[in-house]
């Protein structure tokens, strides 16, 4: 990315569009090139392979911002970059540099067909690789991507494994099937396989394979990214509802204001929402430099620092969720009735951080909270 | 309405529209004319003027039935009987008798244009009657209306007078205007009148009107009608997520449990639902009550008798309101990430509850209780 | 009791006595002995026993006014109506002639062995009744009891059973060793038995007891009275917010108003508090009107009917238990600052409701309520 | 302080003492010895006046350890270290030598007289200074101290002028009156003054002062010292949970667990403190990062820097504000109602966090907050 400038008007576009787009759903295809031409594309992958070699603070925080004004594109963004760490956690030097140099030079976008939930994948092992058949439902950023990660179930051994390949190749079809009540343009179809053979070469996890702490930092990796998603949600409503307070919003009839921006309550309210965001984003931050002193680690990542870093992108985690929510529906207590009406869509802060905070429960993420004070450990799995 | 089992039936045929209907917006003409022949515009209406002659405790309780299904069109019902009120508050016995008997006997429905925050509409004094022009914006009801209740400014002295009217008469004019996030088919558009000419038989309430405690037990009424639209909301998005709960719902990856029904952090948030659910239906009907207690007083309704009818109205309308929002967004934490698909529509709750709790502040709905607390007394306005 | 003056100069007398008695703990026998010559013992003995026969909607709604001066007394008033009830639940004709006359004649209080967590006390079979030895800790209002509902474990069949006899029996000892953090003065202290011989005819529930829905009442009957006891707190603190912020409380340094009473905020904390201790009111009371219905079904209660008052008192459970908790903490910031003051003692009411409240916890109570939606059935035991 | 060691030693001996000191009241004699032998008085006297010159970051670390076990010591430490640092923000090179450098030479407490709120004490200009009279309440380290910081109205200005002397001079007394629910051994008594002279030479701030944004500072610092308090005793409520849920607690009657410890309730809750105690941590970690940036500037600190930390630790202290409260009450939750025995006095954390969080209302701070998001500025004041 050429400079702070462009990634400021790059979101003035964004946020002229997001209504009718949020509405429309489906692929965003013109605005998936403005994203890629911007170069934040490139922010994941380490120089050595092209890209900018950000810290995932930095990636983070972008991704973050973009998300307040169209939090749909932020994940396709945030999920490019996911894949991109999963090649970096799993792959060879040599897988590496075959798909991020590639992924560098090609400027094009990651997609996953990983859904853990969705084992209707299944791996067959033939000369030379593995043939794929079945399918993964939920697979953000599989429409209009040039390179897939994969997961599929080996039956043989019951192990999960993991692979790369190009999205166009034969076999592969992606579905235009995802229609949820928010986060509406996140390419999250289905991926059908039928036959596709993956050379060992692009196998990124495969059979006895023995994990190390290392591995598992993908899951706050993924985890911190709903973290700014939601944090950049719970901005972005506060924003709409300081905008809408400034420019529009009429004094209700019995406050003794003459301002709208003057009313007692409202100020509370919007101080409430300030509360929320600022918490969600500093929460955000110090979990991304846990998860920067992690990852600089590698393979040599001892449990313990994993855990710790897992531990506050847990918290953070709980503090975003709820904030994403708060904000989208205090947003109308300080904009007023007149805020409802459909064309300012501003339902949308809510309907994506509904739909984005259903990803894993919260009760279950406060449990292992509670376990981790009471056993002094919490659970390693692909949530936490 | 000739019986329970009718009611029963037109709600699933409701409902089973509601989703597409949701996203329409726009006038319901085949579901009103269902209510109308299921016989509902009848409740409010006394059977001296040839109607069922229902307490408001029935009545509301209809009402809120239809809203666990639809809170639009029981929006509908109820603001058809808002105005019913409105005449049996306002009118002369002739009035009452010339209005609401014709109501009976052409079954039809009734709409406003009363909003007192939009001033723009203008009565002036002519031979025989009074000339309107000018508009109303948010004006329930009034497409597909046959009568009008209207309130408008009289400049000479500063007071709103009221009438009412034919929707067909020549210069009234009903847009289809209305577009918000939620409540999508309540007919809520602008109503525009031009040298429409009302007669003094139809003046409500005229000139140097002395208002009685009676005259403002109005408010209490279209306050009460609200609580029971969010209550029959919060009972509908609980009804929606244990069926989804016992119907499609799966366990949490990380759960012991076999059936989602088991799980106990669902039942806790189940169980929430159904607190709020539940005791917002009790602080409705007990504000019901009271309502008719008053009601039954007619012109000699004290003013003590009257607040303490808007005081438990009040209470509810806190309790109601946040009943709406908690089990709109609740419901998804009970059904479960797969519950967001667009196809279910299930967010049209908390869309429905967001947008009319926005009818009026909550925060000086509380400060009025703080008020009623330290002083003994609570305001009285269109609104308390 | 003879009227409501009575019972107005009571509470005024035990109000000024509270904070002291509140510090110092332990029995208050003198007044114990007001509340006694006020006739409320007799509150829920039937008339044809010598009480006076007040439904439980008014023995109830009497409770709920002493606990907001003083809940442990209340308690203790309540706690002894229980035992009457224990007797009228289980009691044989004769049984009940003989310890509630003898009780009205008396005008004695009754006190309880019967904490079911506590399986201490064990029954042994001898000639002509039962030997009791053993111990039960938590027995609210034994000191100074002239008569205990006692339960114990009759080890050859695993029976709980269940006995009447006189406090001042040899054998029986009462501890004086409760000592909690709230509801300092309720007597609740260690029962110890050595070699009590109960004669078969003060056996309330022998072996081989069939239990019908009638018997299982009690428990509806004792979690209501912890509804109005922690209804009565939330009222007890509302009242106090409102006399300080009318008498003592000073406008913020930043606030723009002359008195107290006008701070916006200050009024929508109260308005807060009052909708607690409105809502837990109401709750309390509709639940009283399903106690008194099924109350007056006696033996041929159906378990249908029995449920619908637990669930009622269920929910009235969760909305007090809040209640108390939200207005004892709010309170403060309703006063303000000085408010802290310990010479004032407004800390008791949170402390009473946070002790109280821990009487079963509040997270079975709300999964009762999901399972009830889940399954149309909630459990039926001790505290449902 | 020599090591960690010797904090960890004196933790446990004054959590030992703990909740016979809280009943207690009054003044800690023999712990602010010990505060003071373990060389906590060092912490912020700057190593140019023989004190240890930590950063506010680790200055409040310390300080929030101690309020885990006792937030009332844990206070007397933190009003000596802001009493230090008004000498560092008002005084002259001079003043902090004569002062500063003695206060380390003898291990001194400072006390204060400074309370904004009580405008009794009067100061009079004399030959070679200023003579003061009246008095001061809510003096938080009066008691015990060697030295005053002292604020007093300047009649002929309207100014308020600032003053250091000796706690022993003669015409100084240190009342013992303060009592309060909690937080009850910060020796917060009234100061009176009769006749006092104050050489010009220790007269911090005078007349015809004009403040720079460095002057204004003191109240971030004092803001974040109280932020830090009620982390401190969100922790400590969170360490009581876990050690009771871990050591006493047993299952709930109908849990189907066989350790409390396993129960998804308790879990949930534990959890959820979890958070609080987390987050107010960081919140208040990342104010005291800017607060020691700004510190660093001295008087070329700019009025935006100044509000930027002013702003993080508004932000800090609702965050940790709630969780104190929230920390303080559900300990009980997770612990159970055995917990509420008077012996282990956990109640102690709720009323310590409630007396304290009343220091200035949080509706303002919210206010001020909502002001910041609309206006782009925040009041500068005492509390802000």
């Amino acid at each position: 990315m050429t400079s702070t400038h462009t990634l400021d008007t790059l979101l003035l576009i964004l946020r002229d569009s997001a209504i009718a787009r949020d509405k429309q759903g489906g692929h965003a295809a013109q605005e998936k090139q403005l994203l890629r031409e911007a170069g934040l594309l490139a922010c994941a992958i380490p120089t050595i392979h092209g890209g900018d070699g950000r810290s995932w603070h930095d990636t983070l925080a972008i991704i973050r911002r973009i998300a307040t004004v169209d939090s749909a594109l932020a994940h396709l963004v945030a999920f490019h970059a996911l894949q991109v760490a999963t090649v970096l956690i799993f792959g060879s030097d040599t897988q590496k540099h075959k798909w991020l140099d590639r992924s560098s030079r090609e400027n094009g976008w990651w997609g996953n067909a990983l859904n853990p939930l969705d084992r209707r994948l299944d791996a067959r092992r033939v000369e030379g690789g593995y043939v794929l058949n079945g399918a993964k439902r939920f697979c953000s950023g599989a429409t209009g991507s040039s390179y897939l990660t994969i997961s599929a179930d080996y039956a043989p051994t019951g192990e999960v494994l993991l692979f790369v390949a190009d999205t166009q190749q034969a076999g592969i079809r992606v579905l235009d099937d995802w229609n949820a009540i928010g986060q509406r343009q996140t390419d999250s179809g289905t991926v059908e396989f039928t036959n596709v053979f993956v050379p060992t070469e692009d196998v990124l996890r495969g059979e006895g394979f023995a994990p190390q702490p290392w591995h598992s930092v993908r899951a706050p990796v993924a985890q911190l990214i709903l973290v700014n998603l939601y944090a950049g949600i719970a901005a972005g409503a506060l924003e709409e509802a300081r905008r809408y307070s400034l420019e529009k919003a009429r004094p209700w009839l019995f406050s003794d204001v003459q301002q709208a921006s003057e009313d007692p309550y409202r100020l509370l309210r919007i101080g409430e929402m300030h509360v929320h965001s600022a918490t969600a984003a500093v929460m955000a931050d110090r979990g991304a430099q846990l998860l920067d002193q992690s990852w600089q680690q590698g393979l040599a990542l001892s449990a313990v620092q994993r855990q710790e870093t897992a531990l506050a992108v847990a918290e953070a985690k709980v503090i975003a969720h709820r904030a994403s929510l708060y904000n989208g529906q205090a947003l109308f207590d300080a904009a007023g009735a007149s805020a409802a009406h459909a064309g300012l869509g501003l339902d949308r802060f809510w309907r994506n951080a509904r739909t984005h905070t259903l990803h894993d429960p919260l009760d279950y993420k406060l449990r292992a909270l509670g376990d981790w004070e009471l056993t002094g450990s919490m659970p390693v799995n692909l949530y936490s």
